[in-house]
Protein backbone atom coordinates (compact mmCIF):
# COMPACT_ATOMS: atom_id res chain seq x y z
CA UNK A 1 0.00 0.00 0.00
CA UNK A 2 1.55 3.33 -0.93
CA UNK A 3 0.03 6.70 -0.21
CA UNK A 4 -0.49 9.52 -2.80
CA UNK A 5 0.65 12.73 -2.44
CA UNK A 6 -2.14 14.35 -0.05
CA UNK A 7 -0.60 11.80 2.96
CA UNK A 8 3.10 13.87 2.60
CA UNK A 9 0.86 16.93 2.53
CA UNK A 10 -0.91 16.22 5.27
CA UNK A 11 2.97 15.26 7.05
CA UNK A 12 4.34 18.27 6.11
CA UNK A 13 1.90 20.38 7.60
CA UNK A 14 2.15 18.42 10.70
CA UNK A 15 5.95 19.32 10.27
CA UNK A 16 5.10 22.98 9.99
CA UNK A 17 2.97 23.11 12.82
CA UNK A 18 6.00 22.14 14.93
CA UNK A 19 9.01 24.60 12.90
CA UNK A 20 7.21 27.49 11.41
CA UNK A 21 6.25 28.62 15.41
CA UNK A 22 10.03 28.35 16.40
CA UNK A 23 11.74 29.98 13.56
CA UNK A 24 12.87 33.91 14.17
CA UNK A 25 12.24 33.53 17.68
CA UNK A 26 15.95 33.45 18.42
CA UNK A 27 15.49 38.00 18.34
CA UNK A 28 13.08 37.74 21.50
CA UNK A 29 15.01 34.60 23.53
CA UNK A 30 18.42 35.60 23.20
CA UNK A 31 18.59 35.64 27.04
CA UNK A 32 16.93 31.79 27.31
CA UNK A 33 19.31 30.80 24.68
CA UNK A 34 22.47 31.95 26.94
CA UNK A 35 20.93 29.91 29.54
CA UNK A 36 20.84 26.61 27.06
CA UNK A 37 17.20 26.86 25.52
CA UNK A 38 17.77 25.62 21.90
CA UNK A 39 14.45 26.40 20.19
CA UNK A 40 16.46 24.39 16.69
CA UNK A 41 16.28 20.88 18.25
CA UNK A 42 12.55 21.37 20.00
CA UNK A 43 11.46 22.22 16.25
CA UNK A 44 13.33 19.14 15.04
CA UNK A 45 12.45 16.89 17.75
CA UNK A 46 8.53 17.89 17.98
CA UNK A 47 8.74 18.02 13.93
CA UNK A 48 9.83 14.36 13.45
CA UNK A 49 7.72 12.65 16.57
CA UNK A 50 4.58 14.51 14.47
CA UNK A 51 5.91 13.15 11.41
CA UNK A 52 6.01 9.76 12.86
CA UNK A 53 2.74 9.63 14.96
CA UNK A 54 0.79 10.60 11.66
CA UNK A 55 2.87 7.58 9.96
CA UNK A 56 2.08 4.87 12.65
CA UNK A 57 -1.58 5.68 12.80
CA UNK A 58 -1.73 5.20 8.86
CA UNK A 59 0.76 2.59 8.11
CA UNK A 60 1.52 0.74 11.46
CA UNK A 61 4.06 -1.77 9.73
CA UNK A 62 5.91 0.84 7.65
CA UNK A 63 9.43 1.57 8.89
CA UNK A 64 11.06 4.55 9.75
CA UNK A 65 14.62 6.16 10.23
CA UNK A 66 14.76 9.70 11.20
CA UNK A 67 17.44 12.26 12.50
CA UNK A 68 16.50 12.79 15.41
CA UNK A 69 14.52 9.43 16.58
CA UNK A 70 16.45 6.67 14.85
CA UNK A 71 15.09 3.47 13.43
CA UNK A 72 11.93 1.46 13.55
CA UNK A 73 10.10 -1.25 11.82
CA UNK A 74 13.56 -2.08 10.20
CA UNK A 75 12.41 -5.30 8.48
CA UNK A 76 9.69 -3.44 6.91
CA UNK A 77 9.65 -3.36 2.59
CA UNK A 78 9.07 0.63 3.16
CA UNK A 79 10.72 2.98 4.82
CA UNK A 80 10.15 6.62 5.58
CA UNK A 81 13.65 8.86 5.81
CA UNK A 82 12.81 12.04 7.81
CA UNK A 83 14.93 15.08 8.13
CA UNK A 84 12.86 17.15 10.22
CA UNK A 85 15.01 20.71 9.88
CA UNK A 86 17.41 20.27 6.68
CA UNK A 87 19.68 23.14 6.80
CA UNK A 88 19.60 23.94 11.26
CA UNK A 89 22.04 26.97 10.57
CA UNK A 90 20.01 28.41 8.28
CA UNK A 91 16.95 28.00 10.69
CA UNK A 92 18.61 29.13 13.09
CA UNK A 93 20.38 32.83 11.32
CA UNK A 94 16.68 33.52 10.09
CA UNK A 95 17.14 32.34 6.35
CA UNK A 96 14.49 30.49 4.66
CA UNK A 97 16.09 27.77 3.07
CA UNK A 98 15.78 24.73 5.18
CA UNK A 99 13.77 22.35 4.77
CA UNK A 100 11.77 19.71 5.93
CA UNK A 101 12.62 16.39 4.02
CA UNK A 102 10.17 13.56 4.10
CA UNK A 103 10.91 10.20 1.62
CA UNK A 104 9.62 6.75 1.15
CA UNK A 105 11.77 4.00 0.39
CA UNK A 106 10.13 0.66 -1.01
CA UNK A 107 13.27 -2.11 -0.89
CA UNK A 108 15.60 0.45 -0.59
CA UNK A 109 14.57 2.85 -3.41
CA UNK A 110 13.09 6.32 -3.38
CA UNK A 111 9.81 5.90 -4.47
CA UNK A 112 8.15 9.11 -3.02
CA UNK A 113 9.13 12.57 -1.45
CA UNK A 114 8.86 15.81 -0.43
CA UNK A 115 10.64 19.17 0.54
CA UNK A 116 9.17 21.88 2.76
CA UNK A 117 9.77 25.38 3.27
CA UNK A 118 6.86 26.96 5.21
CA UNK A 119 8.15 30.52 5.46
CA UNK A 120 8.17 30.80 1.80
CA UNK A 121 5.20 28.27 1.90
CA UNK A 122 7.01 25.96 -0.97
CA UNK A 123 6.35 22.54 -1.88
CA UNK A 124 8.66 20.34 -3.62
CA UNK A 125 7.22 16.83 -4.16
CA UNK A 126 6.49 13.41 -5.92
CA UNK A 127 5.71 9.83 -6.29
CA UNK A 128 4.01 7.75 -9.22
CA UNK A 129 1.87 10.27 -9.97
CA UNK A 130 5.03 12.51 -11.04
CA UNK A 131 6.73 15.58 -9.51
CA UNK A 132 4.91 18.94 -8.86
CA UNK A 133 5.56 22.11 -7.12
CA UNK A 134 2.86 24.07 -5.48
CA UNK A 135 3.14 27.26 -2.74
CA UNK A 136 0.86 28.60 -0.23
CA UNK A 137 -1.12 25.38 -0.45
CA UNK A 138 -2.23 26.17 -4.12
CA UNK A 139 -2.89 23.70 -6.71
CA UNK A 140 0.64 21.42 -7.60
CA UNK A 141 1.88 22.45 -10.90
CA UNK A 142 3.97 19.82 -12.73
CA UNK A 143 7.93 20.44 -12.09
CA UNK A 144 10.20 20.16 -14.46
CA UNK A 145 14.60 20.20 -14.36
CA UNK A 146 16.43 21.97 -16.68
CA UNK A 147 17.41 20.48 -19.92
CA UNK A 148 19.77 20.89 -22.57
CA UNK A 149 22.42 22.86 -20.37
CA UNK A 150 25.98 22.41 -21.46
CA UNK A 151 28.55 22.13 -18.81
CA UNK A 152 29.84 25.01 -19.24
CA UNK A 153 26.89 27.46 -18.62
CA UNK A 154 25.75 25.24 -16.11
CA UNK A 155 24.54 26.93 -12.55
CA UNK A 156 26.22 24.90 -9.60
CA UNK A 157 25.20 24.94 -5.77
CA UNK A 158 27.36 23.61 -2.49
CA UNK A 159 26.40 24.26 1.20
CA UNK A 160 30.27 25.15 2.01
CA UNK A 161 33.35 24.66 0.19
CA UNK A 162 34.96 23.62 3.67
CA UNK A 163 32.69 20.64 3.69
CA UNK A 164 35.09 18.71 1.05
CA UNK A 165 38.11 16.60 2.50
CA UNK A 166 40.99 17.23 0.98
CA UNK A 167 40.84 14.04 -1.00
CA UNK A 168 37.46 15.06 -2.32
CA UNK A 169 38.50 18.35 -2.90
CA UNK A 170 40.31 18.01 -6.60
CA UNK A 171 36.95 16.33 -7.83
CA UNK A 172 35.00 19.72 -6.56
CA UNK A 173 37.50 22.26 -7.89
CA UNK A 174 37.75 20.62 -11.57
CA UNK A 175 33.82 20.89 -11.06
CA UNK A 176 33.31 24.91 -10.28
CA UNK A 177 36.46 25.53 -12.88
CA UNK A 178 34.21 23.94 -15.53
CA UNK A 179 30.94 25.75 -15.04
CA UNK A 180 29.61 29.28 -15.69
CA UNK A 181 29.16 29.99 -12.21
CA UNK A 182 28.52 28.53 -8.59
CA UNK A 183 27.32 29.59 -5.40
CA UNK A 184 27.52 28.80 -1.45
CA UNK A 185 25.15 27.71 1.03
CA UNK A 186 21.50 26.73 0.75
CA UNK A 187 21.67 22.58 1.82
CA UNK A 188 18.32 20.66 0.58
CA UNK A 189 16.95 24.08 -0.64
CA UNK A 190 19.68 24.04 -3.87
CA UNK A 191 18.29 20.46 -4.39
CA UNK A 192 14.96 22.13 -4.49
CA UNK A 193 15.94 24.59 -7.46
CA UNK A 194 17.69 21.55 -9.59
CA UNK A 195 14.13 19.75 -9.25
CA UNK A 196 12.18 23.17 -10.01
CA UNK A 197 15.02 24.03 -13.19
CA UNK A 198 16.28 27.13 -11.82
CA UNK A 199 19.78 25.52 -10.49
CA UNK A 200 21.95 22.87 -13.04
CA UNK A 201 24.06 21.16 -10.39
CA UNK A 202 24.14 20.39 -6.90
CA UNK A 203 26.95 18.85 -5.28
CA UNK A 204 27.74 18.00 -1.36
CA UNK A 205 29.74 15.09 0.99
CA UNK A 206 29.62 13.21 3.55
CA UNK A 207 25.48 13.32 3.73
CA UNK A 208 22.80 11.11 5.89
CA UNK A 209 20.63 8.89 4.36
CA UNK A 210 17.64 11.60 6.06
CA UNK A 211 19.73 14.29 4.38
CA UNK A 212 18.73 13.22 0.54
CA UNK A 213 16.14 10.39 0.60
CA UNK A 214 13.47 13.32 0.54
CA UNK A 215 15.14 14.46 -2.08
CA UNK A 216 15.38 11.58 -4.70
CA UNK A 217 12.12 11.15 -6.24
CA UNK A 218 11.50 14.94 -7.12
CA UNK A 219 14.38 15.35 -8.30
CA UNK A 220 14.19 11.97 -10.62
CA UNK A 221 10.89 12.57 -11.52
CA UNK A 222 11.35 15.72 -12.64
CA UNK A 223 13.37 15.04 -15.32
CA UNK A 224 17.05 14.96 -13.30
CA UNK A 225 19.46 12.44 -12.28
CA UNK A 226 20.86 12.10 -8.52
CA UNK A 227 23.49 9.81 -7.80
CA UNK A 228 26.71 9.17 -5.76
CA UNK A 229 29.98 10.58 -6.78
CA UNK A 230 30.57 7.27 -8.67
CA UNK A 231 27.67 6.81 -10.61
CA UNK A 232 25.35 4.78 -8.15
CA UNK A 233 22.08 4.94 -6.14
CA UNK A 234 21.76 7.93 -3.83
CA UNK A 235 19.68 5.97 -0.88
CA UNK A 236 21.99 5.47 1.66
CA UNK A 237 23.60 9.17 1.11
CA UNK A 238 27.99 10.14 1.27
CA UNK A 239 28.63 12.15 -1.45
CA UNK A 240 25.79 13.33 -3.40
CA UNK A 241 26.09 14.93 -6.77
CA UNK A 242 22.37 16.21 -8.65
CA UNK A 243 22.00 17.38 -11.86
CA UNK A 244 18.96 18.79 -14.13
CA UNK A 245 19.42 16.06 -17.06
CA UNK A 246 21.21 13.03 -17.64
CA UNK A 247 23.57 14.28 -20.12
CA UNK A 248 24.50 16.99 -18.04
CA UNK A 249 24.96 14.08 -15.36
CA UNK A 250 27.37 12.12 -17.36
CA UNK A 251 29.35 15.14 -18.62
CA UNK A 252 29.95 16.56 -14.62
CA UNK A 253 31.16 13.18 -13.10
CA UNK A 254 33.50 12.86 -16.30
CA UNK A 255 34.78 16.02 -15.42
CA UNK A 256 35.24 14.87 -11.81
CA UNK A 257 37.41 12.05 -12.46
CA UNK A 258 39.53 14.18 -14.45
CA UNK A 259 40.53 15.72 -11.56
CA UNK A 260 41.44 11.85 -10.35
CA UNK A 261 37.58 12.26 -8.02
CA UNK B 1 12.56 67.76 2.34
CA UNK B 2 12.78 64.25 3.52
CA UNK B 3 10.98 61.99 2.26
CA UNK B 4 8.29 59.58 4.76
CA UNK B 5 8.46 55.62 4.57
CA UNK B 6 5.63 55.55 2.72
CA UNK B 7 7.55 56.77 -0.58
CA UNK B 8 9.92 53.86 0.39
CA UNK B 9 7.06 51.46 -0.14
CA UNK B 10 6.10 53.52 -3.44
CA UNK B 11 9.60 52.64 -4.84
CA UNK B 12 10.03 49.15 -3.35
CA UNK B 13 6.51 48.25 -5.34
CA UNK B 14 7.55 50.06 -8.60
CA UNK B 15 10.46 48.14 -8.15
CA UNK B 16 8.98 44.58 -7.30
CA UNK B 17 6.50 44.97 -10.46
CA UNK B 18 9.96 44.92 -12.55
CA UNK B 19 11.75 42.05 -10.99
CA UNK B 20 9.34 39.64 -9.58
CA UNK B 21 8.10 38.54 -12.96
CA UNK B 22 11.50 37.71 -14.40
CA UNK B 23 12.05 35.37 -11.11
CA UNK B 24 12.34 32.04 -11.53
CA UNK B 25 11.29 32.25 -15.40
CA UNK B 26 14.66 30.18 -16.06
CA UNK B 27 13.84 27.02 -16.67
CA UNK B 28 11.22 28.15 -19.30
CA UNK B 29 13.73 29.74 -21.12
CA UNK B 30 16.85 27.84 -21.31
CA UNK B 31 16.79 28.35 -25.02
CA UNK B 32 16.62 32.06 -24.62
CA UNK B 33 19.14 32.22 -22.15
CA UNK B 34 22.08 30.27 -24.50
CA UNK B 35 20.91 33.01 -27.24
CA UNK B 36 22.03 36.09 -24.51
CA UNK B 37 18.68 36.68 -23.26
CA UNK B 38 19.23 37.74 -19.88
CA UNK B 39 16.36 38.42 -17.21
CA UNK B 40 18.86 39.49 -14.59
CA UNK B 41 20.22 42.69 -16.15
CA UNK B 42 16.33 43.29 -17.85
CA UNK B 43 15.32 43.37 -14.32
CA UNK B 44 18.55 44.98 -12.75
CA UNK B 45 17.55 47.74 -15.68
CA UNK B 46 13.89 48.07 -15.78
CA UNK B 47 13.72 48.36 -11.31
CA UNK B 48 15.88 51.00 -11.54
CA UNK B 49 14.37 52.99 -14.24
CA UNK B 50 11.17 52.48 -12.34
CA UNK B 51 12.84 53.77 -8.98
CA UNK B 52 14.48 56.62 -10.77
CA UNK B 53 11.27 57.86 -12.55
CA UNK B 54 9.43 58.09 -9.33
CA UNK B 55 12.07 59.64 -7.26
CA UNK B 56 12.52 62.79 -10.31
CA UNK B 57 9.08 63.19 -10.16
CA UNK B 58 8.61 63.82 -6.56
CA UNK B 59 12.10 65.18 -5.61
CA UNK B 60 13.57 66.69 -8.96
CA UNK B 61 16.49 68.11 -7.41
CA UNK B 62 17.69 65.12 -5.32
CA UNK B 63 20.75 63.62 -6.71
CA UNK B 64 20.69 59.67 -7.78
CA UNK B 65 23.28 56.77 -7.53
CA UNK B 66 22.73 53.76 -8.71
CA UNK B 67 24.23 50.59 -10.28
CA UNK B 68 23.25 50.58 -14.05
CA UNK B 69 22.37 53.80 -14.71
CA UNK B 70 25.58 56.02 -12.88
CA UNK B 71 24.74 59.66 -11.31
CA UNK B 72 22.18 62.18 -11.55
CA UNK B 73 22.43 66.32 -9.73
CA UNK B 74 25.65 64.95 -8.55
CA UNK B 75 25.76 68.56 -6.39
CA UNK B 76 22.26 68.00 -4.44
CA UNK B 77 22.71 67.57 -0.33
CA UNK B 78 20.34 64.72 -1.00
CA UNK B 79 21.64 61.71 -2.76
CA UNK B 80 19.59 58.47 -3.35
CA UNK B 81 21.75 55.40 -3.38
CA UNK B 82 20.40 52.31 -5.46
CA UNK B 83 20.61 48.60 -6.08
CA UNK B 84 17.77 47.60 -7.87
CA UNK B 85 19.18 43.59 -7.11
CA UNK B 86 21.68 43.22 -4.80
CA UNK B 87 22.66 39.32 -4.90
CA UNK B 88 22.26 38.71 -8.83
CA UNK B 89 23.18 35.66 -8.39
CA UNK B 90 20.83 34.28 -5.79
CA UNK B 91 18.46 35.41 -8.19
CA UNK B 92 19.42 33.77 -11.36
CA UNK B 93 20.03 30.40 -9.39
CA UNK B 94 15.84 30.64 -7.78
CA UNK B 95 16.92 31.60 -4.35
CA UNK B 96 14.56 34.18 -2.35
CA UNK B 97 18.36 36.15 -0.75
CA UNK B 98 18.53 38.88 -3.60
CA UNK B 99 16.90 42.20 -2.63
CA UNK B 100 16.32 45.60 -3.80
CA UNK B 101 18.32 48.02 -1.82
CA UNK B 102 16.99 51.85 -1.82
CA UNK B 103 19.12 54.66 0.83
CA UNK B 104 18.73 57.87 1.34
CA UNK B 105 22.19 59.63 1.70
CA UNK B 106 21.92 63.43 3.15
CA UNK B 107 25.30 65.29 3.35
CA UNK B 108 26.81 61.98 2.85
CA UNK B 109 25.38 59.95 5.57
CA UNK B 110 22.67 57.46 5.49
CA UNK B 111 19.25 59.29 7.02
CA UNK B 112 16.96 56.03 5.00
CA UNK B 113 17.37 52.98 3.97
CA UNK B 114 15.53 49.66 2.30
CA UNK B 115 15.74 46.26 1.60
CA UNK B 116 12.91 44.25 0.13
CA UNK B 117 12.73 40.93 -0.96
CA UNK B 118 9.73 40.61 -3.12
CA UNK B 119 9.43 36.64 -3.20
CA UNK B 120 9.08 36.05 0.34
CA UNK B 121 7.06 39.64 0.96
CA UNK B 122 9.75 40.90 3.22
CA UNK B 123 10.65 44.38 3.78
CA UNK B 124 13.12 45.56 6.05
CA UNK B 125 12.75 49.87 6.35
CA UNK B 126 14.02 52.71 8.31
CA UNK B 127 13.82 56.05 8.56
CA UNK B 128 13.65 59.10 10.93
CA UNK B 129 10.62 57.08 12.66
CA UNK B 130 12.62 54.49 13.29
CA UNK B 131 13.34 50.59 11.62
CA UNK B 132 10.57 48.68 10.74
CA UNK B 133 10.09 44.96 9.56
CA UNK B 134 6.84 44.63 7.04
CA UNK B 135 5.69 41.29 5.20
CA UNK B 136 3.23 40.95 2.58
CA UNK B 137 2.26 44.67 2.74
CA UNK B 138 1.08 44.10 6.71
CA UNK B 139 1.34 47.04 9.09
CA UNK B 140 5.15 48.00 10.28
CA UNK B 141 6.38 46.26 13.14
CA UNK B 142 9.21 47.34 15.23
CA UNK B 143 12.59 45.70 14.30
CA UNK B 144 15.40 45.26 16.44
CA UNK B 145 18.84 43.63 16.82
CA UNK B 146 19.92 41.33 18.77
CA UNK B 147 21.82 42.59 21.88
CA UNK B 148 23.92 41.31 24.63
CA UNK B 149 25.40 38.38 22.50
CA UNK B 150 29.36 37.63 23.48
CA UNK B 151 31.42 37.35 20.56
CA UNK B 152 31.84 33.56 21.54
CA UNK B 153 28.13 33.39 21.12
CA UNK B 154 27.64 35.09 17.63
CA UNK B 155 26.30 34.13 14.38
CA UNK B 156 28.38 35.33 11.75
CA UNK B 157 27.72 35.66 8.01
CA UNK B 158 29.80 36.77 4.62
CA UNK B 159 28.89 35.38 1.25
CA UNK B 160 31.96 33.45 0.27
CA UNK B 161 35.21 33.63 1.71
CA UNK B 162 36.78 33.83 -1.68
CA UNK B 163 35.80 37.40 -1.51
CA UNK B 164 38.33 38.15 0.99
CA UNK B 165 41.76 38.81 -0.54
CA UNK B 166 45.40 37.34 0.91
CA UNK B 167 45.71 40.40 3.21
CA UNK B 168 41.94 40.56 4.52
CA UNK B 169 41.91 36.96 5.10
CA UNK B 170 43.73 36.64 8.62
CA UNK B 171 41.43 39.57 9.86
CA UNK B 172 38.24 37.68 8.70
CA UNK B 173 39.72 33.85 9.65
CA UNK B 174 40.76 35.76 13.60
CA UNK B 175 36.35 36.90 13.63
CA UNK B 176 35.30 33.51 11.89
CA UNK B 177 37.11 31.52 14.53
CA UNK B 178 35.84 33.76 17.41
CA UNK B 179 32.15 33.20 16.42
CA UNK B 180 29.67 30.34 17.74
CA UNK B 181 28.41 29.49 13.96
CA UNK B 182 29.28 31.23 10.44
CA UNK B 183 27.29 30.23 7.38
CA UNK B 184 27.82 31.23 3.81
CA UNK B 185 25.97 32.89 1.22
CA UNK B 186 22.98 35.58 1.11
CA UNK B 187 24.39 39.06 0.58
CA UNK B 188 22.15 41.42 1.32
CA UNK B 189 19.49 39.14 3.04
CA UNK B 190 22.20 38.68 5.60
CA UNK B 191 22.31 42.54 6.83
CA UNK B 192 18.55 42.44 7.03
CA UNK B 193 19.12 39.51 9.75
CA UNK B 194 21.79 41.71 11.35
CA UNK B 195 18.79 44.28 11.54
CA UNK B 196 15.90 41.85 12.50
CA UNK B 197 18.13 40.27 15.38
CA UNK B 198 18.56 36.49 13.99
CA UNK B 199 22.08 37.34 12.70
CA UNK B 200 24.78 38.86 14.77
CA UNK B 201 27.77 39.85 12.56
CA UNK B 202 27.81 40.53 9.26
CA UNK B 203 30.88 40.76 6.97
CA UNK B 204 32.09 41.78 3.65
CA UNK B 205 34.57 42.94 1.61
CA UNK B 206 34.83 45.01 -1.95
CA UNK B 207 31.43 46.80 -1.75
CA UNK B 208 29.96 49.61 -3.70
CA UNK B 209 28.22 52.26 -1.56
CA UNK B 210 25.06 50.77 -3.71
CA UNK B 211 25.31 47.34 -1.92
CA UNK B 212 25.32 48.97 1.51
CA UNK B 213 23.61 51.96 0.80
CA UNK B 214 20.15 50.88 1.85
CA UNK B 215 20.93 48.73 4.48
CA UNK B 216 23.11 51.89 6.79
CA UNK B 217 19.84 53.01 8.21
CA UNK B 218 18.19 50.05 9.12
CA UNK B 219 20.71 48.05 10.80
CA UNK B 220 21.30 51.80 12.52
CA UNK B 221 18.38 52.34 13.66
CA UNK B 222 17.33 48.69 14.49
CA UNK B 223 20.23 49.19 17.66
CA UNK B 224 23.02 47.74 15.44
CA UNK B 225 27.04 49.61 14.02
CA UNK B 226 27.59 49.35 10.75
CA UNK B 227 31.29 50.50 9.50
CA UNK B 228 33.90 49.68 7.62
CA UNK B 229 36.87 47.35 9.07
CA UNK B 230 38.98 50.47 10.72
CA UNK B 231 35.32 51.81 12.51
CA UNK B 232 34.82 54.37 9.87
CA UNK B 233 31.26 55.20 8.21
CA UNK B 234 30.30 53.23 5.83
CA UNK B 235 28.40 54.96 3.23
CA UNK B 236 31.11 54.76 0.46
CA UNK B 237 31.30 50.63 0.75
CA UNK B 238 34.63 49.35 0.64
CA UNK B 239 35.40 46.48 3.27
CA UNK B 240 32.12 46.59 5.38
CA UNK B 241 30.94 45.09 8.89
CA UNK B 242 27.82 45.28 10.68
CA UNK B 243 26.61 44.21 14.11
CA UNK B 244 23.82 43.60 16.47
CA UNK B 245 25.52 45.90 19.20
CA UNK B 246 28.02 48.36 19.40
CA UNK B 247 29.30 46.13 22.16
CA UNK B 248 29.65 43.11 19.86
CA UNK B 249 30.87 45.95 17.31
CA UNK B 250 33.70 46.89 19.41
CA UNK B 251 35.00 43.21 20.44
CA UNK B 252 34.46 42.28 16.89
CA UNK B 253 37.16 44.75 15.26
CA UNK B 254 39.36 44.07 18.28
CA UNK B 255 39.32 40.62 17.70
CA UNK B 256 40.07 41.41 13.72
CA UNK B 257 43.21 44.02 15.06
CA UNK B 258 44.51 40.89 16.71
CA UNK B 259 45.61 39.24 13.71
CA UNK B 260 46.77 42.46 11.62
CA UNK B 261 43.49 42.71 10.12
Amino acid sequence: MVPDLDFLDELADAAAAETLPRFRIGGTISNKLANGFDPVTEADRAAEAAIRARIAARFPDHGILGEEHGLENADSAFRWVIDPIDGTRAFIAGLPVWGTLIGLYHEGRAVMGLMDQPFTGERFVAGTEGAFFARHGGARQPMRSRQGVELSAAILMTTAPSLFSAKERPAFAALEGAVQLSRFGCDCYAFAMVAAGHVDICIEAGLQPYDIAGLIAPIERAGGVVTDWDGNRPEQGGNIIACGSAELHAAALAQMRSAGG
